[in-house]
């Protein structure tokens, strides 16, 4: 409901782009786990911004200050709270937007869900600014799931038409998946990124923005993970993952393209191999029946063009009730796809931590 | 969690495929609504097999007894429970399954799951043949919607490569979506389905099955219904239409086509015609920041081949621990496509419905 | 929310008391456990009416049917569900009710909530035999706990001022518990019960009925299960509790008691014998915090008089909107605490069992 | 779960004793209300300590900072996030507390519930002090409520065997409650005050504490809130009640006392005048069937003694694992009762909060 979520851990996410802090409680962590706050920043620096030329301008350091469950060094198992202050936040760049819906934004359908009561300062709640503390709760989770050999990765799938090299479903591994998210930036080939940022700079030079895939992945999940039904992987992860604004779809393994495939081709045959039961392909993206088969976990997920840009657009002064021209001012980022990467990592890292618990497998 | 679902409305789907009977509990429905028990079993019977080329030869009947929270042709608000009698089992033909695991079935995960314990007859809680207490709460859901104006419909969007006329995202309106919900077979071009049935055909001859997508629309959503962060709409419908077997993507609006749009592509211009706001086109699938905009919501639901295929598969038996080979005997779809368009509308409706109760619109 | 209950194990409960039938939902339950459907039978049949003096002449038999979640002797892991057919249902009786509001009773409220639609027919789903199948589910819940040397037992603590010796809250063990649950009656002094027998008579001569106090133990709880703030044990056990129609009152340990007494009366000094470590008396009734101590768990619950009783009683005609007299006919119990302590154990079991798969001790 | 709740709108609470700070965020508030900021100090000001002879020497002045949620002083609809920085602690009090299990507290069931991780200062998390989050929330909650008519107080009903005139469970009003609510101290008779006084200064000098039972009330709840089962208005109240500490019991309306009534005495006949139902006597405390009647809900709660008293007690040495001896200093409320009248009204005002929520009366 609204802004918590979960089943084994919750969580509470709160804050506005402009309010005094932002933050998250996380809720039924296991007690005396230790946390490495350097590597959490760490983590939460990738997707900060000014992280180049994809990146708005808003000088946001993301620090963060854990103000309980966490006590000489490790989790308590009570709520663990972080928050974040707000601080480069200039209020009176947002002032027509209490008049002029911007296109593509919440701005509309925050008004007639808040009836005007929201915050509309920079998206408010509906902020991308909000996944700093998501990002925080999934760099706990990993540092919680690594010692029991799970391991969560992901890159940028591609930026429009331009594709980085894909995650093999098979043989992705640990290292690979930990290189991937101490990458800067977070792609397998580097010469894919070249291009991206060719098509990214091509944008912002059209005043225009460009959307993108994020893929990514978590190994060492042990088989036997989630539930048929509505408690599924797939249903706990994508319940999860649309909370990440610019999300428009996600798919899991195969994906979308299982709708060309034929069952010959899509099933994956079985095999065992010194007492382990593997698959031969991964088509099923590691989860079959909503349950984990100790295969790779891979998914991707679409995410929409950011819609501020700079060019002048057609919308409605909802003070006027008339129609109306548009045009957006301030810092925003002409590609969100890099900074997503370290999102859709932490929300895919959340889901398995909350059901390796709810698994009695932690 | 498991096979409990909800928010405002609250499901309890119970069975399996050769258990003495499956149904659902919906709790939390509104009062009063008055029912339509007829309409309910038209509703039930797309989805149930034999409908055709496409569809196994068993003889489901899928007759529903409610035995609770229905007085007087109304809801009673109070828990409305169904049960439908599994009558036409042959369990004998899935003796072999309890060593050898189906590829691209749940046998091998539901056994590291419940260690052995669970049905394995049929695919036990994990059968298809659990839509249909699902389909019973969508028609319910569907008939409580009508009167308030949301309709819900959907069509085979593709089988293979064989594409069905798209709906268009704008001008689709009520009266459309209910003649696809009463069309047999459920498309806009019926040219379109009988390549798809050659090609289904053509699967089924070489031993093979073929996947394909549903798109699913509903019109008649108030703006402002839903919540941003985890209880966006999105998050909503996805935690819910993953517990449709075979269901690996789903995507809203524009759906993957967003990852290669530029904003001034993707961003819907608002405008106001007569007092109401509207966009000109609807690239956001009627969802902005996780709350309805008043235009119609469209999404795509990706759904692999049925993994029961005729042809020889390689796999391992769980009881020898070796690697075996396996074939599949038993009454199957070729392609599971059509009986899955009423299971997509059935998440879509109660999704809604449940949105539409939280939001006090009900 | 409504008639679904749960964390960590799912209860949904449906049925009036003159629907087709009754039942219960319970999803999460562990797999693999054996049930032993005869000794559920006789647990039922504890709660069932024409157990002598203070109860009912409806002969209903709760036979239950289990329709899925149950293969070859075990729980499967996947949902439970048993119904309970309605069968001597005489439905006349009640249609005076439609109008006239019995006093006690949720008539009135019933109406007021659910605006005239819910069935009123022997209080519908307010209606004291939906504890049978609350009684169902705490039947498996103590087969699956006894194995863990959890065991729940109750006795009738008082009806009105007659009192049963009381359990003694540190000494009590499993099989005094046990020699509890398989009593008739369910009484520590044989001769206490006698008494209240004469009472309950008394009270029926008089065409009215008593109210009385169950008080319940478990034993065999591990120390740690629970948490702090919302999630303790006395949270979870009175959220279930309430739910027995006629409870008007929980408390745990000491209870009430402790208004009056001075912390160096009421703490519990703890001390160490063969490692382990214990407390000298159990005023705090085996919780602090929120968190089981290892000692037994003790509580008592309140129950209310009976609201049908036959004498003339002042009420509202909903119909007429004015004052009128009632008679209520029909089948009543002039006491029913007896047949009471069956569903305060079942709740105390549900409650523990549902804290023991949290704590993951199951 | 843990220190998360609710159904309509959610609740999350954390912090410890002597962590940064304490705070809860309040999930799914109706957007647009109006809070007056310093009428919620003043009612976290009857929390807070140093209120006199019966409170902790600690000086706490539980400052509430609202870091989202409020904007333009309304609700915005989003998270309401409000923090508390812990100020005045001194660590070294708690030093001894690591080895030395305090009788009636959670020490012992915390090292068990979270192996030792847990912040064991003051208490942790298990804190009293954990009360001022839920007193800023209950007063949020009451100013919400109150323009709806609705207005919820309590005051002190006992201490030890010094009881204040009770509550007429018929005839209390609006005024009234709002009265005890700024009445300092919270009680009707201020002689029964003086007398409450003289008996915990008594306890004190006798390095003592006692126990004691707040009554609180609401009125103007209308007829039909609240649901049958597991969703009664007692059910979800006392589910929140349980995380004051020290509370060990709670009833509603006649309460204990119903034990030992007839029928005839217990139900409360309903009547007419000038339209409106009400009933003639109030022994069901408001709630029927888990329903509000619309008349005034009453119920009782019962706290244990302080358990930090001077005197010296025996315990064991969970470090030496050996028995041992225990002198509790630091600063201790002789009577906890006072400060838990504010805490009993947030309860009360947060659950049906909820419930007119979910009954869309707000």
């Amino acid at each position: 409901m609204s802004s918590m979520w979960g089943n084994f851990i919750k969580l509470s996410i709160f804050g506005e782009s402009h309010s005094a802090a932002i933050g998250v409680v996380i809720d039924a962590l296991p007690a005396g786990k230790a946390l490495d706050l350097e590597k959490i920043a760490a983590f939460m620096a990738r997707r900060a911004p000014n992280k180049g030329k994809a990146s708005t301008k808003r000088n946001e350091k993301d620090q963060f200050e854990i103000v309980s469950g966490f006590f000489e060094g490790h989790t308590t198992g009570t709520p663990l709270c972080a928050i974040i202050r707000n601080t480069d936040t200039k209020s009176q760049d947002y002032d027509q937007l209490k008049a002029l819906m911007r296109p593509g934004h919440a701005d509309y359908t925050g008004l007639m869900r808040y009836g005007g009561a929201n915050d509309h300062r920079g998206g408010g709640h509906f902020s991308g600014r909000l996944t700093a503390p998501l990002c925080f709760a999934g760099a706990v989770a990993m540092q919680i799931l690594a010692p029991c050999g799970v391991h969560v990765g992901g890159h940028i799938g591609c930026i429009g038409d331009v594709y980085d090299a894909p995650l093999d479903p098979v043989a992705v591994d640990g290292s690979q998946l930990d290189a991937l998210v101490n990458a800067t930036p977070p792609v397998i080939d580097p010469g894919a990124y070249e291009k991206m940022m060719a098509l990214v700079d091509n944008c912002r030079m059209q005043q225009d923005s460009i959307g993108g895939m994020v893929e990514c992945a978590a190994v060492g999940v042990p088989a036997g993970l989630g539930s048929p039904m509505f408690g599924g992987l797939e249903n706990v992860i994508s319940s999860l993952m649309f909370a990440v604004p610019a999300v428009k779809g996600i798919a899991f393994g195969e994906g979308f393209g299982v709708c060309n495939l034929k069952g010959s081709q899509n099933n994956d045959a079985f095999f065992i191999e010194n007492g382990k039961i593997q698959t031969k392909t991964n088509h099923h993206g590691g989860i079959l029946g909503g349950i984990s088969s100790g295969m790779p976990i891979t998914l991707q997920v679409a995410l929409k063009p950011t819609p501020s840009i700079a060019q002048k657009q057609q919308t409605v002064n909802v003070q006027t009730n008339q129609n109306a021209e548009l045009e957006i001012v301030g810092r925003h980022d002409a590609c969100i796809v890099p900074r997503a990467v370290p999102c859709v990592e932490s929300v895919l890292a959340l889901a398995i931590l909350d059901q390796m618990i709810g698994g009695q497998k932690l």
